[in-house]
């Protein structure tokens, strides 16, 4: 192809480049390399035999048509009942006109900005946060304001603070979030629900993770605690069924949720109605809860096996907090460092991982790295902690990036 | 639920409001209203047991992991090169990198907005233009011009004066258009090729109903006779296999593609794998192309039936071409008069249309109106129109909407 002839762009796409996480998916394919880095769930316990099966109940059913025709944009009434019977939150806490399905939750955060963000418009958000949704953000324009976290959650103080610049949004992640791994204490959303509450600024808070506790379930959504008008809770099929079908969903108060739906229309009509039908079935199998338990026992493990070796042969160079469900460890190196330099030397050890920086604001969090236990088997979690390891022999030899 | 509260949206939710093909799709599961008015594939022509055989040879097969996991932004690999060879150009005339697979082909279209167009930027449409694509084009604030046409296409002096102005995009819907059924001679395609070429304007030409013609197969696209720089070419299968995998596709220049992908990114990181693996699978079937054979048939002797009642007992209230491809046949109301104010009538008679207003600027084509004949059966079609001409005689005796 020739030169790329100067297309006259929108102002928005200067911002636009591409995320580690795209081009790090590209070296998950590669069978020399072990990878920490994506987010990608365990393929050998997708649940395909029941899809299987319930594929062909589905085309020979009377559904069949449903299920391969244009659908509403609202989503699969069927599957937007069962969103509501699942969701964390007391029966009625939401209507049936209070949700959305969208194409993967990431659908809603682009929506979100679309319906929110003007160029310059303030968002808050933890530190670190979800690379995507600041992805979704900055394409809009927004400024990100990055609050600071501890070991319980955002810090309220902070966020109260914040808050009187009258931001547009805040979004938070409470629960194993991506990358960090931190789950909020019960008091801790309290405390944050109490100054929202105040603020009359919108909640929007991402839970795709909390079904995958480890130890016990996580305490209530913040969103839980708010009044109605101002919470916006988004969830995810992709971590406890399949990614492949592309369903996440909105729960919202109905005369907001009923601007996604309308924004939601030009950008693709509605989510894809096979899957959706699919999950119909599937959530209504008896098996799926412990499917959903399987889950939690090989995480687990898994969490158990790196947290085990970074234990054995990485304590004097990385600190960690175990982390209590999700797919993710968070890591520091101990004494400072650029975890994008020591990932040179990973990869040439055979190894990838997401360096943190990009889940920060610009040029903070450079010595975090985010390693992802759900994708490896055992085996290859302590092999990919030994690479590690090695790499970081390496790099502490040499720390700047080699040529 | 309680009021809507006063949400800091950003500006571009002034312009969002309800299409009538959302508030239709509602209308089309009333068993006791005839709808000649969404844009359906006819669902007992889907290829289902074709479908429930390769999702088992899918299940079972070693891309089963790969078709439920998340994917690529830029699409499955394998469909990207079906969509390549099947596309109606010469070979070579794009990359495998000049293909992005998107969330049906309105993904395309929510794209191409975001990457070009800031509020007050100026897009070039046909009148009548696809509604789909106005709402996307607005919602990002653009100014939509609509450019006449005649039964050979867009007029090519009127869209070389609108050039001159260096619009951000024009867009083009040269075969069998929803909602006109306007098919572009080949002579008209090459004359608005050379205008395009002489204006530097990126042509996104969306072309989702070329494999069905009735009479003969249509001239190539206009974006075979254009600079590969300035081309964006959509297409979409939602037409020829099912609308529900929410398939589509865009071809063009791979620099810009690309930019298209990373646009893609924030707002759903991939199209559904599911979905686009079934298609690989079934474009390899043998019997496909019997099966595209077989819609034309279907859908022709349809329009006939139309075509032929509209003849029976309409035409001294409406002219119309006979379309020779597509969905849609698009009527006028000799005479003048209000669509909008007939669609009362006619829905108290129990047929179901889409006034032409929408497809129009403001204030245009009241006296228009779309007709579908992909969706009902031939006895439908003949009833359909009983019921129209029974509606056309009520409002002719009260044209204005009854109260």
């Amino acid at each position: 192809m020739s030169e790329n002839p100067a297309y006259p762009f929108s102002r928005r796409v200067e911002g636009l480049k591409s995320s580690a996480i795209r081009e790090l998916l590209r070296v998950v394919g590669r069978p020399d390399v072990i990878s920490f880095a994506g987010g990608l769930p365990a393929p050998e316990l997708f649940p395909t035999e029941m899809l299987e099966r319930l594929s062909t109940e589905l085309f020979r059913s009377r559904e069949a048509q449903d299920a391969l025709q244009y659908g509403e944009t609202d989503g699969v009434p069927a599957l937007r009942e069962r969103i509501l019977a699942r969701a964390p939150f007391a029966p009625g806490a939401f209507d049936l006109d209070g949700v959305l399905v969208t194409q993967g939750s990431q659908q809603g955060l682009d929506l979100a900005a679309k319906l929110f963000l003007d160029a310059g418009d303030e968002v808050l958000v933890e530190s670190p946060a979800y690379v995507g949704a600041l992805q979704a953000f900055r394409f809009f324009g927004a400024r990100v304001t990055f609050l600071p976290c501890d070991g319980d959650g955002v810090d309220p103080e902070a966020l109260r603070g914040a808050l009187r610049r009258r931001p547009k949004l805040v979004y938070l992640t409470p629960t194993f979030q991506n990358p960090s791994g931190l789950c909020y204490t019960r008091q801790r959303r309290l405390e944050v629900a109490e100054v929202l509450r105040d603020s009359g600024t919108v909640l929007l808070e991402d839970d795709p993770y909390r079904e995958l506790w480890f130890d016990e379930p996580p305490p209530p959504p913040i969103a839980a605690a708010l009044e109605p008008a101002r919470r916006v809770y988004m969830g995810s099929f992709s971590k406890i069924a399949v990614p492949g079908l592309r369903v996440g969903y909105l729960l919202g108060p109905a005369p907001l949720i009923g601007r996604f739906a309308l924004a939601k229309q030009p950008a693709d009509l509605h989510t894809n109605s096979l899957g959706q039908h699919l999950l119909v079935r599937l959530l209504a199998e008896p098996s799926f809860e412990d499917h959903v338990a399987g889950l939690r026992r090989v995480y687990r493990a898994r969490r158990d096996v790196l947290d085990g070796a970074l234990a054995r042969v990485l304590k004097d160079r990385l600190s960690w907090h175990r982390p209590q469900g999700g797919l993710f460890l968070w890591a520091r190196l101990l004494g400072g460092g650029d975890a994008a330099a020591l990932l040179v030397h990973s990869l040439r050890e055979g190894l990838a991982f997401v360096p943190g920086g990009e889940f920060h604001a610009e040029g903070e969090g450079r010595d975090t790295l985010r390693l992802n236990f759900s994708h490896s088997g055992e085996e290859r979690l302590a092999e990919g902690v030994a690479r590690l390891a090695r790499a970081v022999e390496s790099w502490r030899r040499q720390p700047s990036t080699p040529g």
